[in-house]
């Protein structure tokens, strides 16, 4: 038996609520990541008392049969997080965590002497749930020069301050491609060598444009995309990868999250205590509120990680 | 001193001639691939006799000093082909061999054992120098399901007897990008993992469409783009490579040619002789008819490796 105490709204549900839309089959209950609090368990490996992050039906209070459990994505947080931070479970412990540890360190691959040559890294969504963790690992644990962009002043002074990037550029006043590849220059006269993609669309192209050789592209997500009827073509010279050596990878957080790859949890919770990775939230209270906090995605109006809280 | 036995002419050397005609330097000696006898050498690894593989100036007899020779790509090719077969070192045993070499081996990076779970490779420009031997390498070597592109009956014929492959698309018969997306899927219902691109845009754009999950696009040439005035974009959904952890990577042959990476020469050599890659060329006769040969990259007039012979 298990108690949910955060719900995660996050844009990757955009393209199951379309489908949605489009046909699918309706109403049935949303899944998505929950973290929260065991009450009963006959499972060996859970206690009533254990804390957990999983991938879950939006359900406040629910049973899960040993089948299904079996075949659902969970992790333990006991020691790790207390009730109070809970919400770590579907932010920097969870689904946003292991895909900026994952798509940082195992697809963009930073050189691991940064202090001999020292690699430029762009983040679209810098101010996000994934892209603000991007940030601080490459930044504070790695030691690249960090490069964000984000919609606003109020953003760009939390990338800077909190986050402590090396600069960030208000992409809400570049009207076009060409006014944001300057303000990027700006930032870094001689390119990038990593850029991590949350969004698609302009700033995919002018990343491409800036990567230097060897450099790599990680696709994370396409938010700027993602309320389109019709979907847009993002623009790309294929040949202009050649000389460079240069690399786009998709990727998503599953090898990380399930502990297939690397040590997320346990890097990840050092790097929290250690102060190198701070957390920025934005909560919502009560089931009732999803929605709000789905639409807060796509309106901008949200720093960082964005929670649901349900009270126990 | 050395002796030039065959040049090579390449699609890449295209954008030098761009560049030249937008104000370069010229005239100047050529620089290209090229095979060849020692006449005469003062250095302890070559000696009167050795034939060789190099990137030089295209002159017929030529000396260089023991300075400019230490910054010459050279490759010795004795006993590995005689002066009979000498073009092979322009060819299977130079550049357009080892960006084959590489481009499927270390940049595709196909599965171990394909007898368990047999892949599917498309490739562009099947009847030119480099898909023709990824086509091979990929089949006999490997053991995938090979898929060409072509243009013209006759090529088809050639990929299918010569080449051994299990498939070849007519790309002339296919008239716009869903004509040739109907065409792959005939070859390949259920998509392809790998995609070699040598000539990019519908091309390109089709393999991104048909790529299965986890598959691989090597960019070696965009031939389709390279007499463009203004360049024309490709088009990419970038998001759609994130669930299938899909990737593209760009390269050149210069990793493998110089042996930094892997054992191309020896590897090669072996397949040749054991009969795993046969060669097709085509050749021109005598360093006048240069231009001839590399016009007849662009027009597709040729199959196989475009070969200047020059007589000793």
């Amino acid at each position: 038996m298990l108690q949910i105490l955060a719900m995660s709204a996050d844009p990757y549900l955009r393209s199951g609520c379309k489908s949605e839309a489009n046909g699918g089959a309706v109403p049935r209950p949303m899944t998505g990541f929950v973290s929260g609090k065991v009450l009963a368990s006959k499972r060996p490996d859970y206690i009533a008392g254990d804390l957990f992050g999983a991938s879950l039906p939006f359900c406040t209070v629910q049973h899960i049969t040993a089948e299904a459990a079996q075949k659902t994505l969970m992790w333990k947080l006991t020691g790790m997080v207390t009730e109070e931070n809970i919400s770590f479970g579907v932010g920097v412990l969870g689904m946003p965590g292991s895909t900026a540890y994952g798509g940082f360190l195992d697809v963009l691959r930073p050189e691991k002497d940064q202090t001999t040559k020292q690699e430029t890294i762009w983040i679209s969504g810098s101010c996000g749930a994934v892209g603000s963790i991007v940030g601080q690992i490459a930044k504070n644990v790695s030691g690249c020069k960090v490069i964000g962009s984000c919609g606003g002043p109020e953003k760009v002074a939390l990338c800077m301050d909190k986050f402590g990037m090396d600069g960030a550029i208000d992409y809400k006043k570049c009207n076009d491609r060409a006014a944001l590849a300057a303000a990027l220059k700006e930032q870094a006269a001689d390119g990038i060598d990593m850029y991590f993609d949350n969004v698609g669309g302009m700033h995919f192209e002018v990343a491409m444009e800036s990567l230097r050789p060897h450099g790599r592209v990680a696709i994370c997500g396409g938010i700027s995309h993602y309320n389109e009827g019709e979907r847009t073509a993002d623009r790309i010279f294929p040949t202009d990868m050649i000389y460079g050596f240069k690399r786009i990878e998709g990727f998503m957080c599953m090898p990380w999250l399930s502990g297939k790859k690397g040590n997320f949890l346990k890097d990840m919770a050092g790097w929290v205590k250690e102060g190198k990775v701070s957390v920025e939230e934005t909560f919502f209270d009560g089931v009732e509120a999803w929605p709000m906090a789905f639409q807060a995605l796509f309106t901008g109006s949200k720093k960082g990680k964005v929670v649901v809280k349900i009270a126990a």
